[in-house]
Protein backbone atom coordinates (compact mmCIF):
# COMPACT_ATOMS: atom_id res chain seq x y z
CA UNK A 1 0.00 0.00 0.00
CA UNK A 2 2.64 2.24 1.14
CA UNK A 3 4.08 1.27 -2.48
CA UNK A 4 0.93 2.47 -3.90
CA UNK A 5 0.76 5.31 -2.85
CA UNK A 6 4.54 6.38 -3.54
CA UNK A 7 3.75 5.71 -7.31
CA UNK A 8 0.83 7.48 -7.63
CA UNK A 9 1.21 9.85 -5.23
CA UNK A 10 -1.65 9.24 -3.73
CA UNK A 11 -2.90 11.71 -0.43
CA UNK A 12 -3.51 10.37 2.86
CA UNK A 13 -7.01 10.47 2.94
CA UNK A 14 -7.70 9.32 -0.56
CA UNK A 15 -6.02 6.12 0.54
CA UNK A 16 -4.54 3.13 -1.76
CA UNK A 17 -8.05 1.84 -2.40
CA UNK A 18 -9.00 4.04 -4.84
CA UNK A 19 -5.33 5.18 -6.17
CA UNK A 20 -5.72 3.93 -9.64
CA UNK A 21 -9.25 5.27 -10.43
CA UNK A 22 -9.53 6.83 -13.82
CA UNK A 23 -12.07 8.55 -16.02
CA UNK A 24 -13.33 8.36 -19.16
CA UNK A 25 -15.56 11.57 -19.40
CA UNK A 26 -16.70 14.39 -17.90
CA UNK A 27 -19.79 16.17 -19.47
CA UNK A 28 -21.74 18.56 -18.17
CA UNK A 29 -25.63 17.95 -17.19
CA UNK A 30 -28.18 20.70 -17.69
CA UNK A 31 -31.49 19.90 -15.95
CA UNK A 32 -34.72 22.14 -17.35
CA UNK A 33 -38.31 22.19 -16.17
CA UNK A 34 -40.02 19.57 -17.28
CA UNK A 35 -41.07 18.62 -20.35
CA UNK A 36 -38.68 21.75 -22.30
CA UNK A 37 -35.74 19.31 -22.28
CA UNK A 38 -36.68 18.71 -25.98
CA UNK A 39 -37.14 22.48 -26.35
CA UNK A 40 -33.96 23.11 -24.77
CA UNK A 41 -32.13 20.27 -27.16
CA UNK A 42 -33.46 21.53 -30.55
CA UNK A 43 -32.46 25.58 -29.09
CA UNK A 44 -28.53 24.36 -28.41
CA UNK A 45 -28.82 23.38 -31.77
CA UNK A 46 -30.44 26.33 -33.03
CA UNK A 47 -28.09 28.33 -31.12
CA UNK A 48 -25.19 26.09 -30.99
CA UNK A 49 -24.75 23.88 -33.46
CA UNK A 50 -25.37 20.75 -31.09
CA UNK A 51 -25.88 17.72 -32.53
CA UNK A 52 -27.65 15.12 -30.84
CA UNK A 53 -25.13 11.99 -30.35
CA UNK A 54 -28.41 9.52 -27.89
CA UNK A 55 -31.48 10.27 -25.85
CA UNK A 56 -32.96 8.17 -23.15
CA UNK A 57 -36.51 8.72 -22.09
CA UNK A 58 -37.60 8.40 -19.24
CA UNK A 59 -39.34 4.91 -18.89
CA UNK A 60 -41.79 5.65 -15.66
CA UNK A 61 -43.28 8.77 -17.87
CA UNK A 62 -43.94 7.65 -21.25
CA UNK A 63 -47.51 7.14 -19.96
CA UNK A 64 -48.65 9.48 -18.46
CA UNK A 65 -47.31 12.55 -20.71
CA UNK A 66 -48.08 13.40 -23.93
CA UNK A 67 -44.45 14.40 -24.28
CA UNK A 68 -42.24 11.13 -22.87
CA UNK A 69 -39.44 13.20 -20.17
CA UNK A 70 -35.98 12.68 -21.24
CA UNK A 71 -34.04 11.30 -19.04
CA UNK A 72 -30.72 12.22 -20.66
CA UNK A 73 -29.70 13.96 -24.11
CA UNK A 74 -26.13 14.25 -24.90
CA UNK A 75 -25.07 16.46 -27.33
CA UNK A 76 -21.76 17.31 -29.28
CA UNK A 77 -20.88 20.79 -29.37
CA UNK A 78 -17.40 21.91 -29.73
CA UNK A 79 -15.78 18.59 -29.37
CA UNK A 80 -17.29 17.74 -26.31
CA UNK A 81 -20.62 16.50 -24.64
CA UNK A 82 -23.36 18.11 -22.70
CA UNK A 83 -26.42 16.23 -21.54
CA UNK A 84 -29.85 17.64 -21.45
CA UNK A 85 -32.57 16.74 -18.77
CA UNK A 86 -36.19 17.22 -17.95
CA UNK A 87 -36.40 17.53 -13.98
CA UNK A 88 -38.35 14.66 -12.85
CA UNK A 89 -39.51 13.32 -9.15
CA UNK A 90 -35.83 11.39 -9.04
CA UNK A 91 -33.58 14.39 -10.04
CA UNK A 92 -35.94 17.42 -8.21
CA UNK A 93 -33.31 17.13 -5.07
CA UNK A 94 -30.27 17.18 -7.51
CA UNK A 95 -31.24 20.02 -9.22
CA UNK A 96 -31.90 21.83 -5.58
CA UNK A 97 -28.82 20.85 -4.44
CA UNK A 98 -26.73 21.75 -7.63
CA UNK A 99 -28.39 25.14 -7.45
CA UNK A 100 -28.80 26.18 -10.76
CA UNK A 101 -29.05 22.58 -12.15
CA UNK A 102 -25.63 22.18 -14.02
CA UNK A 103 -24.25 19.10 -12.64
CA UNK A 104 -21.36 17.38 -13.58
CA UNK A 105 -21.16 13.92 -14.36
CA UNK A 106 -17.98 11.92 -14.12
CA UNK A 107 -17.59 8.57 -16.07
CA UNK A 108 -15.40 5.66 -14.25
CA UNK A 109 -15.21 1.87 -14.67
CA UNK A 110 -14.75 1.94 -10.96
CA UNK A 111 -18.09 4.23 -9.26
CA UNK A 112 -17.10 2.91 -5.56
CA UNK A 113 -13.42 3.38 -6.27
CA UNK A 114 -14.35 6.89 -7.67
CA UNK A 115 -16.83 7.80 -4.58
CA UNK A 116 -14.59 6.79 -2.33
CA UNK A 117 -11.54 8.88 -2.95
CA UNK A 118 -13.67 11.89 -3.30
CA UNK A 119 -14.99 11.10 0.00
CA UNK A 120 -11.49 10.58 1.17
CA UNK A 121 -10.57 13.83 -0.53
CA UNK A 122 -13.30 15.54 1.27
CA UNK A 123 -16.53 15.84 -0.71
CA UNK A 124 -19.75 14.58 0.94
CA UNK A 125 -21.82 11.42 -0.26
CA UNK A 126 -25.25 12.53 -1.36
CA UNK A 127 -27.45 9.32 -0.80
CA UNK A 128 -26.30 5.67 -2.26
CA UNK A 129 -25.11 4.29 -5.72
CA UNK A 130 -28.40 3.67 -7.63
CA UNK A 131 -28.22 1.09 -10.74
CA UNK A 132 -30.20 1.65 -13.80
CA UNK A 133 -32.27 5.03 -14.72
CA UNK A 134 -29.62 7.88 -12.88
CA UNK A 135 -29.51 11.35 -14.60
CA UNK A 136 -26.24 10.34 -16.33
CA UNK A 137 -27.17 7.82 -18.74
CA UNK A 138 -25.02 5.27 -17.40
CA UNK A 139 -25.66 2.20 -15.05
CA UNK A 140 -24.18 2.67 -11.82
CA UNK A 141 -24.59 6.25 -10.31
CA UNK A 142 -23.53 7.64 -6.95
CA UNK A 143 -24.02 11.54 -5.99
CA UNK A 144 -20.85 13.29 -4.26
CA UNK A 145 -20.85 17.28 -3.33
CA UNK A 146 -17.37 18.87 -3.01
CA UNK A 147 -16.21 21.30 -0.58
CA UNK A 148 -17.07 24.51 -2.77
CA UNK A 149 -20.60 23.44 -3.24
CA UNK A 150 -21.14 21.74 -6.63
CA UNK A 151 -22.27 18.06 -7.42
CA UNK A 152 -20.79 15.37 -8.91
CA UNK A 153 -21.85 12.36 -10.51
CA UNK A 154 -20.27 9.59 -10.27
CA UNK A 155 -21.29 7.09 -13.06
CA UNK A 156 -20.67 3.55 -15.07
CA UNK A 157 -19.90 4.83 -18.66
CA UNK A 158 -23.19 5.24 -20.47
CA UNK A 159 -24.25 1.44 -21.33
CA UNK A 160 -27.61 2.71 -22.45
CA UNK A 161 -26.01 5.53 -24.48
CA UNK A 162 -26.82 5.19 -28.46
CA UNK A 163 -29.75 3.90 -28.23
CA UNK A 164 -33.35 4.90 -27.98
CA UNK A 165 -32.49 7.97 -30.50
CA UNK A 166 -35.15 10.20 -31.05
CA UNK A 167 -35.44 13.71 -33.06
CA UNK B 1 -26.49 37.49 -48.19
CA UNK B 2 -28.99 35.73 -49.72
CA UNK B 3 -26.84 33.57 -51.13
CA UNK B 4 -24.77 32.96 -47.95
CA UNK B 5 -28.01 31.80 -46.22
CA UNK B 6 -28.31 29.20 -48.94
CA UNK B 7 -25.38 27.68 -49.21
CA UNK B 8 -25.19 27.22 -45.23
CA UNK B 9 -28.60 26.48 -44.61
CA UNK B 10 -29.28 29.29 -42.10
CA UNK B 11 -32.43 29.97 -40.47
CA UNK B 12 -34.03 33.05 -40.31
CA UNK B 13 -33.21 34.09 -37.12
CA UNK B 14 -29.86 33.27 -37.07
CA UNK B 15 -28.98 35.10 -40.23
CA UNK B 16 -26.36 34.27 -42.57
CA UNK B 17 -23.48 36.65 -40.85
CA UNK B 18 -23.33 33.42 -38.08
CA UNK B 19 -24.37 30.65 -40.59
CA UNK B 20 -20.53 29.37 -40.42
CA UNK B 21 -20.20 29.53 -36.40
CA UNK B 22 -17.97 26.72 -35.33
CA UNK B 23 -17.03 26.05 -31.56
CA UNK B 24 -13.28 24.38 -30.90
CA UNK B 25 -13.80 23.53 -26.98
CA UNK B 26 -16.76 23.52 -24.30
CA UNK B 27 -15.73 23.93 -20.49
CA UNK B 28 -17.65 24.25 -17.63
CA UNK B 29 -15.98 27.13 -15.43
CA UNK B 30 -16.53 26.79 -11.45
CA UNK B 31 -17.15 29.87 -10.04
CA UNK B 32 -15.75 29.53 -6.01
CA UNK B 33 -15.84 32.27 -3.06
CA UNK B 34 -12.75 33.92 -3.23
CA UNK B 35 -9.97 33.33 -2.55
CA UNK B 36 -10.82 29.35 -2.12
CA UNK B 37 -10.45 28.77 -6.07
CA UNK B 38 -6.47 27.57 -5.19
CA UNK B 39 -7.83 24.94 -2.51
CA UNK B 40 -10.62 24.10 -4.62
CA UNK B 41 -7.88 23.01 -7.54
CA UNK B 42 -5.85 20.90 -5.31
CA UNK B 43 -9.06 19.14 -4.17
CA UNK B 44 -9.94 18.31 -7.56
CA UNK B 45 -6.23 17.04 -7.79
CA UNK B 46 -6.94 14.60 -4.87
CA UNK B 47 -10.37 13.69 -5.08
CA UNK B 48 -10.66 13.25 -9.17
CA UNK B 49 -6.90 13.06 -10.22
CA UNK B 50 -7.26 16.44 -12.19
CA UNK B 51 -4.04 17.68 -14.26
CA UNK B 52 -3.53 21.36 -13.74
CA UNK B 53 -3.20 22.87 -17.61
CA UNK B 54 -2.81 26.20 -16.91
CA UNK B 55 -3.25 28.92 -14.93
CA UNK B 56 -3.80 32.76 -15.15
CA UNK B 57 -4.31 35.11 -12.02
CA UNK B 58 -6.06 38.20 -11.81
CA UNK B 59 -3.75 40.74 -12.49
CA UNK B 60 -6.07 43.24 -10.38
CA UNK B 61 -5.62 42.16 -7.28
CA UNK B 62 -2.05 40.66 -7.21
CA UNK B 63 -1.49 43.55 -4.94
CA UNK B 64 -4.56 43.53 -2.60
CA UNK B 65 -4.39 40.21 -1.22
CA UNK B 66 -1.80 37.68 -0.37
CA UNK B 67 -2.96 35.08 -2.27
CA UNK B 68 -3.76 36.05 -6.22
CA UNK B 69 -7.15 35.41 -7.22
CA UNK B 70 -7.28 32.95 -9.98
CA UNK B 71 -8.70 34.12 -13.03
CA UNK B 72 -9.04 30.59 -14.50
CA UNK B 73 -7.37 27.59 -13.66
CA UNK B 74 -7.59 24.79 -16.45
CA UNK B 75 -7.85 21.71 -15.37
CA UNK B 76 -8.38 17.86 -17.27
CA UNK B 77 -10.49 15.32 -15.81
CA UNK B 78 -11.30 12.45 -17.79
CA UNK B 79 -9.59 13.89 -21.30
CA UNK B 80 -12.34 17.01 -20.82
CA UNK B 81 -11.47 20.43 -19.13
CA UNK B 82 -13.46 22.34 -16.63
CA UNK B 83 -12.24 26.15 -16.00
CA UNK B 84 -12.39 27.46 -11.89
CA UNK B 85 -12.16 30.55 -11.00
CA UNK B 86 -11.92 32.74 -8.22
CA UNK B 87 -15.53 34.98 -8.31
CA UNK B 88 -14.00 38.41 -8.32
CA UNK B 89 -16.27 41.68 -8.57
CA UNK B 90 -16.53 41.27 -12.03
CA UNK B 91 -17.33 37.83 -12.13
CA UNK B 92 -20.25 38.15 -9.42
CA UNK B 93 -22.94 39.39 -11.43
CA UNK B 94 -22.16 36.98 -13.47
CA UNK B 95 -22.14 34.13 -10.98
CA UNK B 96 -25.47 35.46 -9.51
CA UNK B 97 -27.07 35.32 -12.66
CA UNK B 98 -25.32 31.14 -13.74
CA UNK B 99 -27.26 30.21 -10.36
CA UNK B 100 -24.69 28.16 -8.34
CA UNK B 101 -21.66 29.45 -10.38
CA UNK B 102 -21.56 26.85 -13.24
CA UNK B 103 -21.36 28.64 -16.29
CA UNK B 104 -20.43 26.89 -19.50
CA UNK B 105 -17.55 28.36 -21.95
CA UNK B 106 -17.66 28.31 -25.81
CA UNK B 107 -14.57 28.76 -27.48
CA UNK B 108 -15.14 30.40 -31.01
CA UNK B 109 -12.86 32.48 -33.80
CA UNK B 110 -16.08 34.27 -34.36
CA UNK B 111 -17.66 35.65 -31.24
CA UNK B 112 -19.43 38.13 -32.44
CA UNK B 113 -20.93 35.96 -35.03
CA UNK B 114 -21.73 33.34 -32.60
CA UNK B 115 -23.43 35.71 -29.97
CA UNK B 116 -25.75 36.74 -32.75
CA UNK B 117 -26.87 33.41 -34.14
CA UNK B 118 -27.44 32.90 -30.18
CA UNK B 119 -30.10 35.74 -30.06
CA UNK B 120 -30.93 34.59 -33.00
CA UNK B 121 -32.17 31.46 -31.85
CA UNK B 122 -33.67 33.16 -28.53
CA UNK B 123 -30.88 33.89 -25.93
CA UNK B 124 -30.68 37.06 -24.44
CA UNK B 125 -27.32 39.44 -24.11
CA UNK B 126 -25.83 39.99 -21.11
CA UNK B 127 -23.28 42.90 -21.28
CA UNK B 128 -21.22 43.66 -23.70
CA UNK B 129 -18.23 41.37 -25.54
CA UNK B 130 -15.17 42.68 -23.27
CA UNK B 131 -11.69 42.41 -24.44
CA UNK B 132 -8.96 41.32 -22.40
CA UNK B 133 -8.96 39.36 -18.90
CA UNK B 134 -12.74 38.01 -19.08
CA UNK B 135 -13.92 34.60 -17.09
CA UNK B 136 -12.82 32.75 -19.81
CA UNK B 137 -8.98 32.53 -20.66
CA UNK B 138 -10.07 34.11 -24.02
CA UNK B 139 -9.08 37.15 -25.48
CA UNK B 140 -12.64 38.57 -26.09
CA UNK B 141 -15.80 37.07 -23.55
CA UNK B 142 -19.44 37.57 -24.75
CA UNK B 143 -22.03 36.07 -22.49
CA UNK B 144 -25.70 34.84 -23.43
CA UNK B 145 -28.37 33.40 -21.19
CA UNK B 146 -30.52 30.97 -22.59
CA UNK B 147 -34.01 30.46 -22.50
CA UNK B 148 -33.38 27.74 -19.96
CA UNK B 149 -31.70 29.58 -17.09
CA UNK B 150 -28.32 28.91 -18.32
CA UNK B 151 -25.59 31.08 -19.07
CA UNK B 152 -22.73 30.70 -21.52
CA UNK B 153 -19.89 32.70 -21.99
CA UNK B 154 -18.66 33.00 -25.61
CA UNK B 155 -14.91 33.52 -26.03
CA UNK B 156 -12.28 33.46 -28.61
CA UNK B 157 -9.71 30.59 -27.98
CA UNK B 158 -7.61 31.06 -24.60
CA UNK B 159 -4.39 33.13 -26.12
CA UNK B 160 -3.35 33.71 -22.61
CA UNK B 161 -3.78 29.94 -21.98
CA UNK B 162 -0.55 27.78 -20.86
CA UNK B 163 1.13 30.95 -19.67
CA UNK B 164 1.21 31.94 -15.88
CA UNK B 165 1.21 28.62 -14.74
CA UNK B 166 1.65 27.76 -11.12
CA UNK B 167 1.55 25.06 -8.94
Amino acid sequence: MAQQDAQNGGSENAGAVAATVSFVALKPQLFVEAPKANDAVLFYKAAFGAEEVSRSLNPKRKAEHELPLILSAELKIGGSSILVADITDDSASLVKTGGNGVVLCLETGDVEGAIAKALGAGAIAEGEVVEGEGACCGGRVGKVKDPYGFVWLICSPGKKCGGDVEA
